[in-house]
C-alpha cells in the first residue's frame, strides 16, 4: 500500500439534505483521502426487481476522483430490498425461533439460490459500474457476514450431507463419535436424522455450528469470485470481519472461522469498536489488530472504528489520536471512521459518525483534522510496518464452540458464567499490558517453530493432531503455556477417556482426573512469593506433578495436595500449565518466569504506558509509546537512538520520554547510534 | 356535578354467595353513593351468540335505585366471551409474538369487523336495558383500551392506506422522511410494503405505533356515538384511562393519547394506584388527578383506586382517607374504588377491594366509613374544585415513543435505562415537592400564555410548529424550561440536520455538537451555590453558551469547558435549559429561580406537607394541607382566615396548623379576614 | 430386601471402547453389587421400528450374573428415537410454547396412541429377554416422569371430558366454582371451551395442572401393568421420582403427586442431588428421604444420587461417604450413583460419575471402595430401617400449584418471590437441625392420629374435608402447627368467602381480615423473649385473637395491636398458628415450646451435629450421628450402651462421642444397659 487510508464510510443515500460538496470540502480540510461507500444500500442501487440505478455510487465516484479521495466500495449484500421478500419470503432464514420478519439487516439464507441469484446480478451490476474508475482502489465483499442462524430445510439437508462425507456414509462412525446413543439420539437410518435446531448433543450441535461456518467461507468466496472477474489487479479485495460482541470488540468471533474466511481476500479488513473515556485502554485496539495481522501475516485495513460512537463514547480530548496511532501501531494501513455523518433515522442514530447530526465541527472532527495532517506528514514513516513477534497465542473457534455447549462453569443449574474469550482476553491481556506484541495462530498454522513462546488458552477441542504438533514443538525447543480446559475434548467434542490433558500429559509432566469449582482456595508457591492475594478463580483442575515442577498450588485444607501451576521441561522445550484462572498478579509472574527462560524480550514498560513496534519501509524500527492515562507519564527512552517523529525532534537513549495524558510519541529510530 | 361520588366496582356476577342486600346495607354505612357496574362481563351479558341476559344488571340496579345509590354502567367489550373466539378465532390480535390464545382480558383486534359487530350489538342492548333508568347517572365506555399490539394484515393495510394519504401518494418523501435507505429498508413500491412489525426504523415503528394509538381513539369515539343515541343528556360518558405501568401508576400512558382519546367523553375518568404503607407519598395521585384534569380542562372522575389492593398496599391508618381527600385536592369529583369486594377465583384475587374474601368490616372499610361520612357533611364544600394554575408541563405521546426507540441511555450493549416518563416525573415531583401546582399541556394546546412558566421535560420529538409556538411563548414573556433531550427530532423522529437544540437554539441561547453519559461529573456554577452533592446524571448534553447565562458547567476536566444549566432573556421571556438530569437539590434550585422571577407564587411548606388549592361552587378558596408522612407535622397557616372543614373549627392567619400522621386538613377561606 | 444395594447406572451404549470386564473388575473392587441398565437407551434397543437389538443388556446381564452383580432394568421410554419422530411428528408434545423440536428426553405426549404403542412393544421385548434372568433383581418404569407440558387437542379434549365428569355436566356449577365469569371468562357451552393453554383463571389453571399429573400416574400404573405381566415375584418395581428442581433436589415435585403415582410400584425410588462441599448440610438427603420413606411407608431405594457430578460438587474427603450413611439413616436400602463413569458426549458429560472421563481411580472412586467394603461388613445391621416418627409434615401439590398462580409475595408488578416449597423447607430444615425426625403425609393420608404433631406449611388449597380432619386431629388431642397461607382456598382454588384461616378458625383461636407485606416488622411476645433480630419475613397476616394465647405480635407502629403467633388449645389438643414467616431462632423457640407440650423427644444435639435413627432387622435400635462440618465434633452420647458400628467399639453411655470432620458414628444400642 502506497499511503495510509484515512477516511469514513460515506452514505451518500442517507443524506437528509445535499452535501456532497461541503463533505469532500471537509473531509479535505481533515486530510481524509478515502471514503467507502455503497454497502448495504440495495434498496437504492437496485430499486426494484432488476431495475438498477446507481446514481449515487456514480456521483460520489465523480466527486471523490476530482477530489482526490479513494473510493472503497461495498457490496450491499448484507441486507435485503424489500421487494425481494415481499415476492420470496423464504429467503428470510428460517433459525430455531423459526423464520424472522423482513426489517434487520443479516437476516437472510446466505445459501439460498434466490439471495443468491439476485445477489450475483447485482454485484455484478455494481462492478461494472465502478471497476474501471480510478478513485475506486478496492472493494470490501458484503459486511460483517455470519450465517445467521440459518438452518432450514435446504440447510440441514446440505448438512446431512456434509456429515455422509466426513463419516464415509458410516453410521456407526458418527454415532460412536458423537455419542449418540445417549438420552436415545442414535440415528439409525440417514433418513431419520432429527432437525438439528433441537439437538442436546453438545457434539453434533457443535459440528452443525462448524457446518455453518464454512456457509460463511462459501459465501465470501462465491463473492470473491465474482469481484475477481472485475476487478483491476490493483484494487484490493477485503472483508470487513468483526468479533465477538459485548457492547464492543471483545473476542474471537463466534459465528465465523476468521482463518479460513480470510483466505479469499487479498487483505484483511476488520471493524474495531471499543470504551472510551476512562475505559480506554487500548487492549481491544491491539486484541483486534493483532487478530487480524495474523489472519494473513501482514498489514490489514480498519474499515470501521468509532468516531464518536455512542454517547458513552464520546472520546475525550487526545483520545481520538491516540486510538489512530494505536491502530498504526499494530499493523493497519488504515483508520477509516464508521461513519462520517450521523444518521438522522432509523436505527443506529446513536452510533454518532465523525459529524454529529448538525454537520457542524465539533471536537472529535477537529481532533481527526489533526491525525490526517499529521498521517499526510509522517503517514510514509507509519505505513507497512512489519512486526517479528516472538509469542503467538493459538486460538480455535472449535474450542469456542465446545465451551459454549460445555461451559466453564456450568452447573446442574445452568450454562452460564465466562466462556471461552473471558480465557483468551485473560492472557492476551496480561501480555498486552507487559508490553509483550503477539501474533495470533490457528489449529491449521504450521509456522509454530518460529515462536519463541506460544501461549494456549483453554482449547477445549482439538484433534490429536494439533496436540501432537504442540508436543512436538515443545520438544523442539518451544516453550509452551496451556491453561486449564486444554486438551480435554477431540475436535469432535468428545472427552478423551484416555488420561488428562489429552496427549499432552507427558509434554507437561502432570494429570489429573478430578475438578472443581474454587471458593476461596488461595495459591502458594515459588511463583506466588508472598502475594497474600493469589488466588485460583473460576475453574481448577486437581493437578497430580508426574515430574513437572510445583510452582504454586492450592491453598485449601482438602486440595491442597494438588498443584495449580506446574513447568515441566520436555524434550528441549519447557511447558507451563495453569490449572486454574488466577489473579493478574500471579498470571504475570507466570509469564514472566516463562518468557525469560525463553529469552523473550520483556520491556520495562507497562500499562498505561504501552509500547508497541515494526519495521517500516525504510527498514528502520519504529516504536510507539502510548499513554493510557488521564495523568502523563515520564519513562525513560531505552532504545537507540532516534526521532519522535510526530514533533520531529530528535531523541537518545536513556533520555525521559514525556508523554502526556492520552498522548503518544512515535521514535524512528536511527540506523546506527 | 351535584354531589361528590363515593363508591367502587361492584360484581354481583363474581360473588360467590348471594349478597346483594348485605352489601348495600353496609355501602349505605359507609356512605357509598355510587356503583360501577358491568364492565367486563360481557360473557354473562351475552352467555351465547345473540343470547342476552341482563339479569345481574337488572337486578343491581332494582336494588340501587331502592337504596338511592347512583350507578355507572360500564360497557362490557374489554373481555370478549369465549363463543366468539371459538367461531373466529382470528378476532385475537395477532400482535408481533403472533396471534395470541384466548384467556387474559384486552388481547382482541379493536379493528376487527367481527368483534365490532358483536361490540355494537351488546352495547345497544345493553343501553336498551339501562338508559332509562333513573340511578344510572353515567356511562364508562369499555376500560382501560389500549390497541393490544395489534398488527395483523388488516391493521397494516390500514397502516398503508394511512401513509399514502400522510405522504400524499408520494414514496419518495416517505422514503426521505422516514430515511428507509438505511440498511436497504427503502420502500420503491406500495406492494412492496414489508411486515412492519419486523421495522427495525424508529421513524416507522413510531409512526405505527402513533398509528395504532388512533385505533384507541377511533374505536372509543365510535363506542361513544353508540352510547350517544341513547344516553339521557343528565348521563355523562367517560372513560377509565390508565398510565404507564411500573406496578403502579407511573406516566403518560404509552399506547394511548389520552387528549386525543378524551375527545369523544363528556368528563375524563381515570385509575390511580400507588404504593401506599411508607412508600405514600400523593406524587402519583397528584400527577394523575392533574393529568387527567387537564384532559378536558375540569373535573375529572376517579373511576378506580386501590382500597387495599396487593398485600403490599394494605393501608396504614389514615391512609385511605389521606388519599382520598388528595384526589378531591386535584380536582376528582369521586373517589371510587377497585373494587367493593376482594374476588375469590381467577387472576386478581390479591387485587383486594374494600372488603376481604371474608366480607367482613375491617380496617379499610371502617376507615371508608369515616371518609364517607366526612363527604356527605362536607362534600358541598369540596365538590367541583376550580384551580388556576400558574404553571403547566408539557407532554408528548410522540416523544415518548420516539424515547423507547432510542433510549436515553442506549449503548452498543442495549437500549435499557430510564425512559421519557422518568424524565417527566423528575420534573413533576420537584414540583409536586414544592408545592407547585400544575396543570399538563399537549402539543395541540393553544393555551400556553395562560402559563406563567411551562415545563418542557425531554421533548425529544416535536414538530416544528410546536417548537415555534414555544419560541412565540418566551418571546412573549413566558418562563419556559427544557431538559435535555429536547428539540432533537421532528414528529418523523427524524433527528434535525441544524443545530441543536432545533428552533429553538436561539431561544435558550446555547448549542450543542455533542454529548455523553457523566461519570463522576459534579455541576458548579452560581445556581449550585456550596452543594457538594450537585451532580450530572444519566445524560449530558455539552452545551456551548451563545448569550446564555451559565447557571452551572460540568466539573469534570474533560468536560469542564462546557456549560450544564443555563438561563437566557428571549423577547420579553426567559429560557433556561437543562442540559443534563441533576440531583433533587439542583433542580429545585432551578426551579426556584425560574418560578420567582415568572412571579409564581412558591409555597413555604415542601414535602412530606402538602398544600392543594381551588375554588369551590361557593366561590371560595378550598386549601387542602395533607401530611404525608408517620411523624406529626406542625406548619404556620399562612393564608385568610377561614374554617377547618373536618373539624368546623376556625383557624386564623399564621395559627399553627397541626396535622397529624398521615392526615389532613381542609380550610376554606372566608371571604373577609 | 435381603442386603443394601451399593452400585450405580452403567451404560455400556455411551462407552467409548471396550470396559465391560475393566468395569466390573474396578466394581467388585469397590464393593458394588448393583447395577442399574437400559433406561432411556431406546435407540439402540430398537435402532429402527420393530427391529429389536438388546446385545447391550444381554452382554451387560451376563457379565454381573456370572460377577454376582445385582442388575436393576429400567424401561427405555423417557426418550424417543428419531424414528418415531420422524413418523410421526405429533408424538412430541404440544405445550403451551408450541410442537418441540427433536433432540431432549422428555418431550414426548405421553397420552400420544403412537408413543403408546411403541412403548408398549419395547417393553414387552425387553420384559421377554430379562424377565427371567437371576441377576434381574428389579425393574425401574421409565425414568423422572412427568407430563412435559403436554396440552395438545387431545389432552384439551380429555381434560374437558375430566371436567365435565367432575362437575356432572353442570357448566353453571363450573363457572361458579371456578369463578370464570370474571373477565368474561365464563363458559356457557362445553363446544366453547377455550384453548387451556392461555388462561388466566388460576382454579382453571391449577386445575389442568392437577389433570395433567394425573396423566403420569395412569402412565406409570399403564407401564406397571406390562411389567408386571412378566417380573417374577421376587422382582420390584420401583420409579425414580425426582423433586423441584433449583439446580438440585429442593421440594415437593410440582409436575408430579408422588403420593398417587407411588400406587402402581412395589417400592418407591428416587434420585437425590444436593450441594456439597462447603454447602453439604445433609438436609436434602433427609428431606428427599423422609418423603420418599414416606409415600409408602417403607424402605426405599435411592436409584440415583451424585458421585462426582458437576465441578462445583466434587466432594470433600469423607463426604461422599458421609451422604452414603445419610441415605441410609433416612430408611433408604440403597445407594446408587448417577453413574458410574463420565460420559464423554451429548449433554450432561460434566454430570460426572464415580469414574472421571479417563476410567481411573480418583479420590470419590477410592472412597466410593470404603463405603463398599463398610457395607459389606456391617449392611446386616443397617438395612430396612424401620422409623417410627412422632412427628409429620403435611404438603399438597394443590397447594404449591395454586401457590403458583398465586404467589405468596405477588404484586401488582409481577408474581416472583418465594413459593410453597420455601415454606416447605422453612419448616423442615428447621426440624432437621434440631434433629426431630419426621414423615411426611398428604391429603389422603389417614393415619394422622399416629403423630404427636403435625406441621402444615402453607397449605392454601384444601378441601373442607381435609381442614375438618385436622380439626378433628386438634379435638382429638393433636399437636397441630400451621403457618400462614393455609386454609385460605379450596381444593379449586377458590378463596373462602367466610372467615380466615377458614373452617380452623376456631382450632386456632384466631381470625384475620387482612395480610401485607412486612417492612421492618419485629416481633415482641414470650416466644420471642429477648432475641431483638426477631422478625417477620416475606408475608405477615393481620391476626385477631379470639381466645388463642398470643406467642408473638407484630412490633411494628401500625400493626402492633395484631397478633403474629398463636397458640391454642382446642378439644383435647393444641394448635399453633404462624402468621408469618419469621427468622429461625423464632421458628425454633415455637417449635421448642409445642414439641415439649406434645411430649415429643426433643435431642440435645442440633446441626451440624444430626442425629437419625431406626429399628434394624434384629429389632435393634441404630442411631447414625452426622458431623456436617469442617470441625470435629465431640458430643456426649446420651443413648443407652450400645456399639459402634464402623470401628466396632463398644460405647456407653455418657461417653464421649468424638465425630471427625464430615465424619460418621453409627451406634447400635444393646438390649440391656
Amino acid at each position: 500500500m502506497k499511503e495510509l487510508l484515512f477516511g469514513a464510510a460515506y452514505y451518500d443515500e442517507y443524506m437528509p439534505c445535499e452535501r456532497l460538496a461541503q463533505d469532500v470540502a471537509m473531509m479535505k480540510k481533515a486530510g481524509i483521502n478515502t471514503v467507502r461507500i455503497a454497502e448495504s444500500t440495495w434498496s437504492t442501487c437496485e430499486p426494484q426487481e432488476g431495475v438498477f440505478d446507481f446514481s449515487h455510487v456514480e456521483r460520489v465516484m465523480d466527486v471523490m476522483e476530482e477530489a482526490g479521495i479513494n473510493v472503497i466500495i461495498g457490496t450491499p449484500t448484507y441486507a435485503v430490498p424489500t421487494w425481494m421478500v415481499k415476492s420470496h419470503p423464504d429467503v428470510i432464514a428460517e433459525t430455531v425461533h423459526g423464520r424472522g420478519i423482513y426489517g434487520a439487516r443479516q437476516i437472510m439464507d446466505i445459501t439460498h439460490p434466490v439471495y443468491l441469484f439476485y445477489a450475483e446480478r447485482v454485484i455484478r451490476e455494481l462492478m461494472k459500474c465502478t471497476a474501471h474508475r480510478k478513485c475506486v482502489i478496492g472493494y470490501q465483499i458484503d459486511n460483517e457476514t455470519k450465517y445467521y442462524g440459518t438452518a432450514g430445510k435446504n440447510v440441514q439437508e446440505r448438512f446431512v450431507k456434509y456429515l455422509r462425507e466426513k463419516f464415509h456414509d458410516d453410521l456407526d462412525a458418527m454415532n460412536r463419535e458423537f455419542g449418540l446413543d445417549y438420552w436415545s439420539n442414535r440415528i439409525n437410518a440417514w433418513e431419520d436424522f432429527p432437525d438439528v435446531r433441537g439437538t442436546i448433543n453438545g457434539s453434533l450441535g457443535a459440528e452443525f455450528e462448524k457446518f455453518q461456518r464454512t456457509l460463511v467461507d462459501k459465501f465470501l468466496s462465491w463473492q470473491a469470485d465474482i469481484v475477481n472477474e472485475y476487478r483491476r489487479n490493483d484494487q484490493f479485495i477485503t472483508h470487513n470481519f468483526d468479533f465477538e460482541w459485548r457492547g464492543y470488540s471483545y473476542g474471537i468471533q463466534p459465528d465465523v472461522n476468521h482463518y479460513h474466511a480470510a483466505q479469499c481476500l487479498t487483505i484483511a479488513g476488520v471493524d474495531i469498536y471499543h470504551p472510551t473515556q476512562d475505559d480506554l485502554t487500548g487492549a481491544e485496539i491491539a486484541f483486534g489488530g493483532d487478530m487480524t495481522r495474523s489472519l494473513k501475516n501482514g498489514n490489514y485495513l480498519v474499515l470501521e472504528t468509532e468516531a464518536q460512537g455512542y454517547p458513552g463514547w464520546t472520546p475525550y480530548k487526545g483520545q481520538l489520536r491516540l486510538q489512530a496511532y494505536s491502530h498504526l501501531a499494530s499493523g493497519a494501513n488504515s483508520v477509516m471512521y464508521w461513519h462520517w455523518h450521523s444518521i438522522h433515522n432509523s436505527f443506529e442514530t446513536y452510533w454518532k459518525g465523525l459529524l454529529s447530526h448538525d454537520f457542524q465541527e465539533n471536537d472529535a472532527y477537529r481532533e481527526a483534522c489533526l491525525i490526517g495532517q499529521e498521517f499526510q506528514k509522517i503517514g510514509k514513516y507509519l505505513i507497512n510496518i512489519k512486526k517479528k513477534n516472538e509469542v503467538a497465542i493459538l486460538v480455535s473457534n472449535e474450542a469456542l464452540t465446545a465451551l459454549k455447549w460445555f461451559g466453564i462453569q456450568a452447573t446442574a443449574a445452568g450454562n452460564d458464567g465466562i466462556g471461552y474469550n473471558d480465557v483468551v482476553r485473560w492472557i492476551y491481556d496480561a501480555l498486552y499490558q507487559m508490553n509483550v506484541e503477539c501474533d495470533f495462530i490457528w489449529p491449521e498454522s504450521e509456522n509454530l517453530n518460529q515462536y519463541k513462546a506460544i501461549f494456549v488458552p483453554a482449547l477445549y477441542a482439538a484433534p490429536d493432531e494439533l496436540l501432537q504438533k504442540l508436543n512436538r514443538y515443545v520438544a523442539d525447543g518451544g516453550n509452551l503455556v496451556a491453561t486449564f480446559k486444554t486438551a480435554f475434548a477431540n475436535e469432535n467434542v468428545k472427552v478423551s477417556h484416555e488420561v488428562q490433558p489429552h496427549i499432552l500429559n507427558n509434554c507437561f509432566g502432570v494429570e489429573y482426573h478430578q475438578f472443581t469449582f474454587p471458593k476461596n482456595v488461595g495459591l502458594k508457591g515459588t511463583v506466588v512469593g508472598e502475594n497474600p492475594e493469589a488466588e485460583a478463580k473460576i475453574f481448577m483442575e486437581l493437578l497430580i506433578s508426574k515430574g513437572a515442577e510445583v510452582l504454586a498450588h492450592y491453598d485449601h485444607y482438602n486440595w491442597k495436595e494438588y498443584a495449580a501451576i506446574t513447568k515441566n521441561h520436555y524434550g528441549r522445550g519447557t511447558a507451563v500449565y495453569l490449572g486454574c484462572m488466577t489473579d493478574q498478579a500471579t498470571l504475570k509472574a507466570v509469564m514472566k518466569d516463562i518468557l525469560q527462560s525463553a529469552q523473550v524480550e520483556l520491556p520495562i514498560y507497562s500499562y498505561p504506558v504501552i509500547v508497541r513496534k515494526g519495521i517500516n519501509d525504510f527498514g528502520k524500527n519504529v516504536k510507539y509509546f502510548f499513554n493510557y492515562s488521564a495523568e502523563e507519564q515520564n519513562v525513560p527512552y531505552i532504545y537507540k537512538n532516534g526521532v519522535e517523529l510526530l514533533a520531529e525532534n530528535p531523541i537518545k537513549a536513556q533520555e525521559n520520554l514525556n508523554i502526556p495524558a492520552w498522548g503518544v510519541k512515535i521514535v524512528e529510530e536511527c540506523d546506527e547510534q
